[in-house]
């Protein structure tokens, strides 16, 4: 029977993690309990994670498949917010690594552990969105950092004390790039994309075709939702997960949701990023179309703001927040209405919604026609008028405007 | 010498204001001053539309080129802004509207005129954005809205009155579609965009071609920036008139900047509009893209909530408000920083960024790496973490989270 | 049996809606039925009301005690918002106004009737809350507002139509003031207030003392608050209507809840108010008092936006509609944490939090204390300063500050 | 000649920058140059400290009267904003932290130092606004903080220290409360009011009589504005730091400005603070005063949410930033319009405006007045109403408000 304490560690198979694997029982003396999470990512062999985790010498460890619960309990609230910080990225990140934190925090309890580990860097994100969100779930279990903490500070170094320690180590050469990725998209970074003046090169793109290499032929796709959640594809009915994963196949495939921008991170610093989102991308242009039929337009506005807000907080990791839940308790009221279906066109590079109709669409014919339905009461206009200009009337009758 | 009282009309050469034109003098005894503005719309012969007023019994009439200062005192602030009504419309007609009403103004004091007219329907936008812009000019000049006064409801009625009353009537068939178009755009709607199920047919597009019939092979084009304003496409200097007029030509040639929507007016009814900003969107594109470089991060996060407010004010009529000015200056202050180049890929319907550089970057490339020249100082990151979730993790101890 | 069309009537007993109910009948050929609702409003004598409704020829009246219904689905969500125009005003004839429309609704449906009146000015707020609500809860109704259609301009023209039309007219002078009152509050305007240069006097003011007349001695009083609200004044518990009366009493004697202010109304015009809202004023310091200990600073930052926007919904007549829905929702979801007990010092026109405890507080002693219970972990605070201030660092190295 | 390296510090006269002041000495080896600034903090004899300083060993020290500057640059811009702090501090840390911040830098650079010292703690606002503002003005300048770092960890530690290192201590008992003042105010934390529900003892103030002992005669003072400045005092013209001593004085005396609050600080702590803020508080409920009379409706609530903004920047010492010194440039084009003379009657706690004159006042008697001067046209309610709530009317018609 096992006297020492228990960490629970993020384990993706990869060398990072692996060193930290080992790393926390030599140096902590600690006993691990891997977790690997499955949300989407590419060609992820979990039973073989697991077993590399037990072969370096976890005393448990857990092979989840979290796909389903990551799009009905996580992504369905990105749609509901239209996710993106800074107006452009879809978070994709920022939005796994709270389920993973919960994972990691309800196998801690299970286990009896201490502490749970994760193998960020000390200048990226995730290491904040880990830390905040275990926090959240269960302020006492203490967090270990061991790659913010070793003194292991090149790859070489990484690659001596694995060989020293008996980790396996990749025969092939290192990607140029970092990777993480999801059902929501792929995030690309480092290498030459460190110069904002390199144009991405072709090869960090896997899930999409360039623009130039997608079909000649024009696609169109008719998504359905249901209260803000899309619930078919063409027709056909579907859960969300399925609706992700079939938006990724045919959105990667004409080109579109290649995103590349600088980015502001957490840590203060800007950092050049490329993303990859097909469906996110595809999604949440549908979503924000039906919104603006289906939503009353101050409530547009005020969402609009909020949504960057949303996306603000859970980019900083502040998914498990009285804030975000705040936020996401006035999304879900708005999310009642997103009812109908969107029509996309895809080209090249191009997701253009071409068509929307809805049951409950707040687009009235007959007060929009110039047509011979008009039934708007133009007489309506000059007191509207007089009235909503009036306080500015007023000014300028007293101080007046500055024209240049 | 006359003893009538006068009228300034903002007069397009069309039936509507040629039968307005004629109307103020039948109806409401007026002599009228007809201005004539050339704010880059197409194909227009000012002389033509000039001589066309006075045959038709106008005591003046102007024709105004306003090019040059509508790129330089309006479209200038819609760039600092990134001026999107609803995160998506670039404000083309709102945005000269007032323009044109400063026009009015300064030819109603030149002239002593007590009253402003204008042809506008009592259900659009464009006579809330006169309106409110004479009245925060000149709040004594009593204005006229034609249109929404008079009993002629249909065209055929206005046909009708046209012929009695010796306007010229138009020999040809009415075009489907009510179009309004400037340096920034155009905007077409009416016809079969009425429903919003329908794709726009390719008809309504003039200035640009479709990302299919676009060019095969993609164009870069490089565009400097000196605090925020263009001033230089592929290294060759102009002036902002010439930048627009040449980004219209090639975005308009790689079929980017169709646009098509559903817009809350401000008589509060939601309506389908398409438009047509080639320059107006690569160029919101580029300089939104090099704030995200040159613009400290809780700028770039207040400015997009601010960037919304001021393309609202713009909307609905605002320009010569005291709290669009106040933007302006927030805006101005920000733009001190914006200078730097942006290279954009054309190719059918994307304008995508592809390089950025800029003397006063704040992309930091020794902070951002994860290369050898990494200059980041990991230690600090357990404290900032620590200390920004502390507020998460006090609540989560007392009070905890909501976790489904 | 009657053949005629029938009307709602929203109907308060004094001469304006006297008149109003023998106009609509006289000049609308409609039969009228009254509704008389307590709001809790000063000496109010419902039955009297209803029996000269009757009297004056409405073919039903019906007399309402809305008070529980008030407190407990209005007064609510107003002290969970902190619900204050421009900063100041606690809105109470704004919340009033829904509810009495909701009545109007209903009662009309039950009647079948067609239409619903209001014996409200053009020029006031309460027109365009009463309109907003009723169209928000039924559009096909239709709206009349007799006041703002005849032409009985004076005081001096109505008391004659009156007298012609058999309606009682007062036996005493007009009051020189215009007041709105219920359980919120009372708002007075008119007279010598339209100056603002002069002071309020004295006889405006019936539910507070002034402070020079209020006791010499301080009052401590402790309001208990559980997820939000009041449920017990000094331990004793009593519901929130109860608690409203209670503090009414109490800060009224005490000369606490006295506004006096310059506001901008719907209808584009500044207009000068005074309110007297003896609990609504103190209700709203300690509830404010109690979340800045139970909410963390990130919900508390939003909410403050949030409440602004909340109260100008509300201000606007927008109570029924999706966004102020969707704000109550955000509302909702913090004040699940707002428990607890203030205690506040009353004492000439003051009311001043003087503690505060809560069993669900964030407020944590040692970490807050600077005496040897000191949990705070010093060595945090450099990685914190320098990653929050690197933004700015960055700029400045680069860009640099403009320093005066 | 010293060939040691220079390190400048902001020097109080006090135990702990006095232990600083030798420690930087005997730990660091460095040469200290001391500053001294009155910003107008009470009983201040600067010749007194500064040769204190030149005592034990500095090899210069700087007394500066930086009050003139204070007023004129730095509290102008917190009334411009109204600045406080959720929405209840006036900030007076934060304002003077970057003033002093300037003075230090300056003075780095005339001797050539490479560090500046400050002798905050580690849990702390000022020890970030000082960071904060020295990296804004200088980046390269190295920081050190003292008392971050040093193990002195109890007042006893200290004292010993300073005994054996020569040292002067206190002769006198330790306060029981850590005060900071300047002309702004003074704030007052510990000892007994780290409980929070314990009312902060009258020993604490200092700076204002108790609402109990202040005269029993109201006092009437009229605030005069020019362009958003206070220029004189019952028609008096003075200098804007004449004015803050008098109103100091005056507001004192009445028993105006004490604050108790739990506010949320920076390093993520809920701290309980007392500030006594005489001139602060009357000052900045003049000026929203005048704002309402002066400022156009829209820019009031716009100003509102910026206001919060503004001052939650400069609490978390961002003074020298690009963002607040945008707000800057928002607030100062507002500023224009605020000219007037606000009239105020203080009695035991209450500061109450009771009357505001303006010759650019946006209130107009004719618009406001329901007597006989009414030239509000009523016709235009209508039309306003029917169209601002429709939106609502739509979405009530198709999707439904949740009614109670």
């Amino acid at each position: 029977m096992s006297e020492k304490k228990k960490v629970v560690l993020a384990y993706s198979g990869g060398l990072d993690t692996s060193v930290v694997l080992k790393w926390l029982q030599v140096e902590k003396n600690l006993d691990v309990i891997a977790i690997c999470g499955n949300v989407g990512q590419d060609d992820e062999d979990l039973d073989f994670i697991k077993q590399k985790a037990l072969d370096m010498g976890a005393i448990a460890a857990d092979a989840v498949d979290m796909r389903e619960e990551y799009a009905d309990k996580y992504l369905t609230k990105a749609l509901a917010a239209n996710g993106l910080y800074e107006n452009k990225y879809p978070l994709l990140s920022a939005l796994s690594r709270p389920l993973l934190s919960k994972y990691m925090v309800d196998v801690a309890h299970k286990h009896g552990a201490d502490y749970i580990a994760h193998g960020c860097t000390g200048k990226g994100n995730d290491q904040v969105r880990f830390e905040t969100s275990i926090k959240a779930l269960d302020p006492k279990i203490e967090i270990l950092a061991p790659v913010r903490e070793w003194d292991l500070l090149t790859r070489d170094d990484e690659m001596d004390w694995a060989v020293a320690h008996g980790v396996p180590v990749p025969t092939t050469k290192k990607k140029p790039y970092s990777v993480d990725d999801n059902l929501w998209g792929r995030a690309i970074e480092c290498g030459v994309l460190e110069d904002p003046w390199n144009e991405p090169p072709e090869d960090i793109w896997t899930i999409s075709n360039s623009p130039e290499n997608a079909p000649d032929v024009p696609e169109y796709v008719e998504i359905t939702f249901k209260e803000g959640v899309p619930t078919a594809v063409n027709g056909e009915e579907m859960n969300f997960l399925s609706v992700i994963n079939k938006m990724n196949a045919i959105a990667g495939n004409h080109g579109v949701g290649r995103l590349d921008m600088i980015e502001d991170r957490m840590i203060g610093v800007k950092s050049r990023e490329c993303y990859e989102t097909p469906a996110a991308t595809a999604l949440i242009i549908a979503h924000k179309a039906l919104e603006t039929m289906c939503l009353e337009r101050e409530t547009l506005f005020t969402k609009l703001n909020l949504e960057h807000q949303w996306a603000h907080e859970v980019y900083f990791g502040k998914w498990f927040s009285p804030l975000k839940q705040a936020l996401d308790a006035f999304m879900a009221e708005t999310q009642r209405f997103v009812t109908g279906v969107v029509k996309i066109k895809f080209y090249k590079g191009n997701a253009t919604v071409v068509g929307m109709k809805s049951d409950v669409s707040l687009y009235d014919f007959c007060l929009a026609s110039y047509g011979a339905e008009d039934t708007f009461d133009r007489s309506a206009a000059k007191g509207f008028i007089d009235l909503t200009s009036l306080p500015i009337s007023v000014w300028a009758g007293v101080q007046g405007a500055k024209v240049e």
